[in-house]
């Protein structure tokens, strides 16, 4: 079984000289350490403000306060960056697919406003969206043990999601156009070969439609960029949500079979 | 885009003398031909009571009757056989467990209550359940332009689902407790080694715990069989329902790339 997993905003375990201090947890984390029933001599996982994952034992818990020494620093399992770059969808669909994807093991997660995007959000309900994604993502990766948790971006325009992918070794655009042929393992093969990276270092993008799909202009966007291609998931049309979970599993798959 | 998908219960295609005749849809489908508001000249795709796989053309709607001709015979695209034995969960994952793993392609769902299902079924609520999951796979298979519906079974036992898993080629089991090294793909590479077919005629069973996970004991009644393996589907503990729809496609990917 795994330890519960705490994630630090702002502390650095590196700078605590006590051999036991204090974890300045975030409201919602205390609560959940008390929902927990997290008693004396237990052991917890604790990720930092700079990623460094320790297992920490706890030494005293009283009032809000959990008190805890470094029982061993934990190597963090590093796996390929795979960055999900997810149309716009209705209703609960992005909080399910931000759950989904963030056990599964993405490490950004881009949500676009595309053109067949039904729901339009003004300045102020994106930013609320945008913080009830980085709270459910927070919480998946806490829940599934993770020893990071996926960066959540505000909610961009296609060409600000251009922009983010522009930074990845290729853009796996995931079309329910493109040829059966057209798979993921053969851009993933192409992607290795151009980069001459190890595929545990790549980082790629994966750009999934909402729910009336990606318009052949926005497909087009992506093209553009070097290293991007159009893949297909398979003989079955799957939904947006669908694709936005099993799209990153496979690419991660993939890309750690090969590593 | 693919068609609109029918599935027909009784009716087969071949024993159709007329150019043109009546579908015999059940009355749920006939309500969904009137919201996709289909019209004379448009195109649908038919899957009879054999699997037998259609283009047809809409010749008549009038009041209930749809009435067509046959415009072609479709290849219907053969995938190997995913069976998924989902250990009986909470809530409504179950019916999102049969939606989302219909899209991505098993062939056989299995739900099996185990000793740490929290949801107890009697018999009438075990029907109703059954009744439901079929209704969904059925709709999930249309929506998906899948040429065929999975087969859904009745709840069963663990006993009962070890009976199912026995005709299949291979065993596999998603287990949070097995070796991060003991991977799908080796699996897969085990049971086409061991039973010489070619990967896309393989029947594979895939088996899932519930929330609180499988027993060792109930592991071991899987791994009894010949062929069984149990694997691990990554570092991140994945969720029951994330695992459901996760399992299928990375266990269909690994199979499909091998062929």
């Amino acid at each position: 079984m795994s330890l519960p997993h705490f994630f630090l905003r702002e502390q650095v375990l590196a700078f605590e000289s006590a051999l036991v201090f204090a974890l300045h947890l975030d409201a919602d984390d205390t609560k959940h350490a008390k929902v927990l029933r997290l008693a004396v001599g237990e052991h917890i996982a604790v990720v930092d403000a700079v990623s460094d994952y320790f297992e920490c034992e706890i030494v005293s818990f009283e009032g809000d306060e959990l008190s805890v020494s470094i029982a061993q620093k934990l190597s963090s399992y590093a796996r390929p960056e795979v960055v999900l770059v997810q149309g716009l969808a209705k209703g609960e669909k992005m909080d399910t697919i931000v759950r989904h994807a963030t056990e599964v093991g993405i490490a950004e997660f881009v949500p676009m406003t595309t053109s067949r995007s039904v729901v339009k959000l003004d300045a102020k309900k994106s930013k609320a969206r945008f913080e009830r994604w980085a709270s459910i993502a927070k919480s998946a990766a806490m829940q599934s043990g993770r020893s990071s948790k996926p960066v959540v971006h505000a909610p961009c325009s296609v060409a600000g999601a251009v922009d983010i992918a522009k930074d990845c070794d290729a853009v796996l655009i995931c079309w329910e156009e493109a040829e059966l042929s057209s798979t993921l393992a053969e851009a993933v093969s192409c992607c290795i070969a151009a980069t001459g990276k190890d595929p545990r270092s790549l980082r790629i993008a994966l750009v999934v439609g909402p729910e009336g799909g990606l318009t052949a202009q926005e497909v087009d966007l992506f093209l553009a960029l070097p290293y991007a291609y159009s893949i297909s998931l398979g003989p079955s049309i799957l939904r947006t949500e669908t694709a936005g979970i099993v799209a990153p599993a496979l690419a991660l798959y993939e890309l750690e079979v090969r590593s």
